[in-house]
């Protein structure tokens, strides 16, 4: 006898009366939760910021190898990365899933595990959403809602010239974990006896199952007394989101290729695939750091900061957007990111 | 050579790009809409209703019948059905999709010609999404906003013993119209050469194909100085919302069969595929018409109204939740509602 509950023994209200009784609530602007047609809030004098992105099973990540619980918690970091590009406090999100028949209640049970170890590290209030059946894969759509003093949201707009380009964290590394991890399939696939070799390479598959939104960044800029001028997350990839800022804010920029932060575990796994690391730098994705602008003026306060890179300056427009390596060279940078269809 | 463009040709931003050029903005409250991290809301004194639901492909529709414009329009319809069940304004939107490879330029652009007429019709804006690749059908996952002033929205916790028991339109025509369509796709894939019978039959497949919310009766209700005590849209059939009512509120109801409100070409067809039409009525869901209670007082303002009906009366929970027949028969409801698994 099978220990898994199937999803049709306790129907879709049991289901989400499962889900819903696990659910607390954080934020005082949540006026009323999940249980009605919607949410209420009341965030009072705040603004209000809205991001919504949906995650489908073979397109957006494998179940053969990301367990249900992280994929839950990413869902929801990815959404809440969007909330602090904007330099805004998450405080809200709802949850769209659509489940395949082959799905077990324990298994959803995992998934919302979690989206509520996200939604307690990110300190927000799942508040509602729609569960439904799918004929295919598992579907997941989240929506993020958050609150910003008015005048202190950034936009990708804002940078000027003469401005210091920063970076968190390092790069190139959720790119490298999801190259380890497709390798470790294939060869689990030729022989479901082999143990997935996965030693050394903690760091690197760690950043492409569970991503951190950088809250702590927004947080921590704050305290400092900094705001940045633009800001974005990283999720396409540095380049692809350096264009983003650029086109946006009407300027160009300079890059410098020594300031990049990268891992160790990286870049020596770049090289074991034989993969220029620069190219999982700039057109690696999903490492959901945050790309931000300063004033030049805002130097001292972030310089030597351990979490934070300055990796360029802002120029005009007219000069584009380029690669400056030691040696005085200088190349156009492209725009690479991903193509869907 | 053909006249349609696949996605590859245009991209993910070429294909961001033409749906963004077409959108408006409506409500001051949209500070700044699509095209950065998140959208950036003002709501001002209100308080804001937020509610999200997914339509995949296969599952809530079909394309064999179901135009692209339709669902759409309809995807817009369903969410803001939601926000007017809470007594709210809908103002803003994020649409999610997921299209598969063998979509077009063109066709993604008639799917957002619907959502775009839906945005117009209830004047809310489009601020967000997230446009990706799906290896399934299509997925459309959309979130709502909405505006109520502090102390106005209704919850379905509300009804009380010997308020009155409303409901606006009429019911089971969408159930009765998917009937039709789902017949009509059966004889053309029997006889491809068949052309599909609607005739006399558009009331009903209009209703499954491009349902309303009763946003009308929401201001209308305002005007006439009417506040519901709780209120639900219909998405699952009246039973089953009825219930959710009753339950929330700790209430019972009588419904009285006479009273409810049938549309002749439902009955009609109902009698033709040899079905009961109080099952329609009860259980056929998608009409988004909405529910609602109001005190008995207002029975002066509410009475002779076009189109809503007076169809029962909250009961003291212990009586339970029944429907009584013209000869004084009494008979406990159940909630069917939907299976999903």
């Amino acid at each position: 006898m099978s220990e898994y509950t199937p999803l049709s023994e306790v129907g879709e209200f049991g289901l989400i009366r499962l889900i819903n009784e696990k659910i607390e609530l954080r934020n005082s602007s949540t006026i009323k939760g999940i249980g009605d047609d919607a949410a209420v809030l009341e965030p009072g004098e705040k603004q209000i910021v809205v991001s919504s992105d949906m995650l489908l099973e073979g397109v957006h990540f494998d179940l053969t190898f990301c367990p249900l619980k992280h994929l839950g918690y990413k869902a929801v970091a990815v959404n809440v990365s969007d909330i602090a590009a904007m330099n805004a406090k998450p405080t809200q999100i709802t949850v769209n899933i659509a489940l395949g028949a082959r799905y077990t209640v324990e298994a959803v049970e995992e998934l919302y595990e979690g989206i509520r170890l996200a939604c307690e590290n990110y300190k927000v209030d799942l508040v509602g959403g729609d569960t439904t059946s799918s004929h295919g894969g598992l579907v997941l759509s989240v929506t993020a809602i958050g609150e910003v003093a008015k005048g202190e949201s950034v936009l990708r707009s804002g940078a000027k010239v003469n401005d210091l380009i920063c970076v968190t964290g390092d790069l190139g590394a959720a790119y490298m974990g999801l190259q380890i991890l497709e390798r470790e399939k294939q060869a689990f696939m030729a022989n479901p006896d082999m143990q997935p070799e996965l030693e050394g390479k903690q760091y690197i598959v760690g950043r492409q199952l569970r991503p951190e939104a950088r809250m702590d960044v927004v947080y921590d800029l704050k305290e400092r007394g900094i705001k940045p001028t633009a800001m974005i997350d990283i999720s396409d990839g540095l380049a692809s989101e350096l264009f983003h800022i650029c086109k946006q804010s009407g300027v160009g920029a300079t890059v410098y290729k020594d300031n990049l932060p990268a891992d160790e575990q990286m870049l020596q796994t770049a090289l074991d695939f034989n993969i220029d690391p620069l190219t999982c730098i700039m057109n690696g994705g999903e490492d959901y750091e945050l790309l931000f602008t300063v004033p030049l003026s805002d130097h001292e306060k972030l310089k030597n900061h351990p979490d934070i890179s300055i990796i360029g300056v802002i120029t005009e427009e007219s000069e584009g957007i380029n690669l400056a390596t030691k040696h005085g060279n200088s190349y156009p940078l492209k725009a690479q990111g991903w193509s869907h269809f």
